[in-house]
């Protein structure tokens, strides 16, 4: 059904004449995201300014039985921000101060589209420190960042953003407008509305403001990468860290090809990599003291030395350390630049990461692709990019698709799952039934229907299709 | 409706008979908590094996819609395992074993029924650290904790009970036998249900398995007993010391009241309190590295010292230590040995911490009852101690009742809530319209009726009876 004069009428009166979009320009520009090539366009998007809007806009959708889906930076990797029932594409674009930097009580209270690293800039200002921090950083919003519970660099010491979320500003799909928590750091008061939220993809509200916790910054960090001989040598070097009673602020591997497709990617990256060197990791420690931090950076490489590592290079001035943050960081950009890929953001305990790691280059090898692993390694959450090259459309279709639920039969047979921080989104979902039985299928959309009993806010996601 | 031959008989054969009790003794045992005097017995008390037992019992109890009341440590003070609606109390104790202490993973997977303070010595013995330690940790056990989301003196560093839960296995009210998510650090796979479970006070589930992330231990901490001339400037301190940048391990409020009758209860605290001391903070810092700590209790020092202090004293023995903690921990049950009381669970943003004090006082001169305040500062965490002492049992069920109203009404609008540790139970529930509308009720009975469309799983609990 496309959208008729009615309710495009009926739009207009709710956000303006200037907020309504009908054509396919913007259409397709708001019907994409990062997710591979796909392009799923809204028959119209709205860009209302506030709560109130995005709450008749749901009644009417919800009188109309119109899907809606809500569009945050368009950053995701999993397909969230897809219109994929076409309908309403809601742009949370005007909703994009920061409202209140609480000094006080160490808080933020923010709209949704506001971009994660100017919010974590804002703080760091006023001497606060919000420690999330995905890849994309750099243009992904902060209310996306809940909706997909992202993680990044940090979150092995820090947690990720469900874990700094103290209380959303939600409208429903009725168009009810709740607050799902209190703006306290802890909680034991009914069921927990805040955390369901957060990283439900959309499906269950739109948010419209967010409260979350803040920590002191801390002044100082050391900044390490390792480069070892043996990729699978640098995965168990990872829980083998913790286990000398390490926690570092970020620990990072990155396979030999994401590397080096990274250099050719971004200019200027002054790094040497020997040509046996198949796998780094990148290793930082915070905190307020800096020989303490140096101490700990000796332990490190007391560990790390026990295997087979070529010489570590410490980051010794900031330009050094902004480097290594933007390699590691553009590898996703650059793979995407190389190939059609899919990435996939498998995430088991740390300790089985050598095991995940070998057992993808198995499946690889069985199903006839190449893949490029790398990621937040200290969490044990491995994003593997399977590279189309020049494999044909067929074989990509359908070889990889079953080398995909291999993948995922080895991270759920390790107890990990599909997602550590990207979301199911549209293109994991039918995978869903490797992670849940029926029984936990039922639960969840048993909870959606009681959010959203018309099945109108961002469908087509999350549940699988049969 | 007392249980009947035929369901006594059903009973017996999943459990054996050894393990079924009809007797008034057992029922009485099993029919009361730490919540104020409250006895409410079930008809039959049930102690299962194990999670195929409980499933076996769940699917009778739903057969015959038997109410089932999942019974744990009965520590609890919001009245979360009483039998308010009789039927089946179904003690978890035989489930008491720890499973694995996962080294490699920084892991541990445990049965309920194992006290939490065990649990914490048994991963201490291994280098590792369970941080949540609620007052009752020498008693209360680890699946009671889960069910109501505890807190406990470490949480401003360290975080609540929900912050270390990454997996569990839990008995549904239909029988069916789940695990709520995978053993990793980070999940955006589905909608959270092991979050939804953590706090929910036994009415979603019954949970068997629980597996907790840890942290490696920490050697070193530095504690200080700081003694205020006036309560509400010790308020005052605790934001300021975050402010300076500050994360302490522990940041604890006593009251004069508090400390001075658990110094008559506890025999052997050598603790002198000046006469115009209001109220003391009992802080910690922790680490691995002694230098950092003196540093850091230095700069404690600094901000305290702005304020009306007399001599802080610093806890210079592992036996000083000792007595600091068992005089905080001793203060509920010093209270209750001198008096009936209410205990309210009241949180706020932790710069709201001295409104909320003055009001609580106000109001308790304005329904004529005294309390006694102590908690978890740091985290915005007050308990309330109301006492009786010769208050007339009209005036203790009349006033009290509009008092403690008024307090949940003046934590909500300075943006904080009913419980911060505690869960609401049978106790809190019919205040829950102070901190919720209709609109997130229903959201919270919707998800109920999802896992448990009988209501037959710890009913009369959370929700208000109108």
């Amino acid at each position: 059904m496309e959208i008729s004069p009615e309710i495009h009428n009926k739009l207009v009166q709710i956000v303006g004449s200037s907020y309504v979009f009908l054509d396919q320009e913007t259409r397709n520009h708001y019907g994409h995201d990062e997710t591979e090539d796909y392009v799923f366009p809204p028959h119209v998007v709205v860009k209302p300014a506030n709560a109130f809007e995005i709450s008749e806009i749901m009644k009417l959708a919800n009188e109309y039985k119109i899907p809606v889906t809500p569009i945050g930076g368009r950053t995701g990797l999993s397909g969230g921000a897809l219109s994929i029932h076409k309908g309403i594409g809601l742009s949370t674009e005007r909703l994009n101060k920061i409202l209140e930097i609480d000094e006080r009580n160490l808080q933020v209270t923010t709209e949704p589209a506001v971009i994660t690293q100017v919010l974590r800039e804002a703080v760091a200002e006023k001497n606060l420190f919000y420690p999330p921090d995905p890849s994309s950083q750099g243009s992904c919003w902060i209310g996306g960042n809940v909706a997909e519970n992202a993680g990044g660099a940090r979150a092995v010491k820090y947690g990720v953003t469900k874990d700094y979320v103290l209380n959303l500003e939600v409208v429903l799909p009725s168009g009810e407008i709740i607050w799902t928590g209190a703006n306290t750091l802890k909680n034991s008061t009914g069921y927990n509305l805040t955390q369901l939220m957060v990283g439900s993809e959309g499906t269950l509200g739109i948010i419209t403001k967010i409260v979350m916790k803040l920590l002191p910054k801390n002044s100082n960090n050391v900044l390490m990468l390792v480069p070892f001989y043996k990729a699978n040598e640098a995965c168990e070097a990872v829980s083998a860290i913790f286990r000398a009673g390490i926690i570092p602020s970020a620990l990072e591997f990155m396979e030999r090809d994401a590397i080096d497709w990274t250099l050719q990617f971004v200019e200027g990256l002054n790094v040497q990599v020997p040509d046996a060197i198949q796998a780094h990791l990148l290793i930082e420690v915070d905190g307020n003291y800096p020989d303490i931090l140096f101490q700990e950076a000796e332990k490190i490489m007391n560990v790390v030395e026990q295997f087979q590592i070529d010489e570590v290079l410490f980051a010794d001035t900031e330009d050094q350390k902004n480097a290594l943050w933007k390699m590691r960081r553009s590898v996703a950009e650059a793979v995407k630049a190389n190939s059609i890929y899919k990435e996939e953001d498998t995430v088991v305990p740390r300790y089985e990461l050598p095991k995940l790691l070998t057992g993808i280059k198995q499946i690889g090898n069985k199903y006839g692709f190449k893949s490029v692993c790398y990621g937040h390694a200290g969490d044990g959450n491995l994003h593997v990019n399977i590279i189309k090259g020049d494999m044909t459309d067929e074989n990509w279709n359908t070889e990889v698709t079953k080398g995909i639920r291999e993948i995922f039969e080895l991270t759920v047979s390790l107890k990990g799952t599909l997602s550590g921080e990207h979301g199911i989104g549209f293109v994991q979902k039918n995978y869903m039934d490797i992670a849940f039985s029926k029984v936990q299928l039922q639960l969840m959309k048993g909870i959606k229907s009681i959010f959203d009993p018309n099945g109108i806010l961002n469908p087509g996601k999350i549940f699988p299709d049969s």
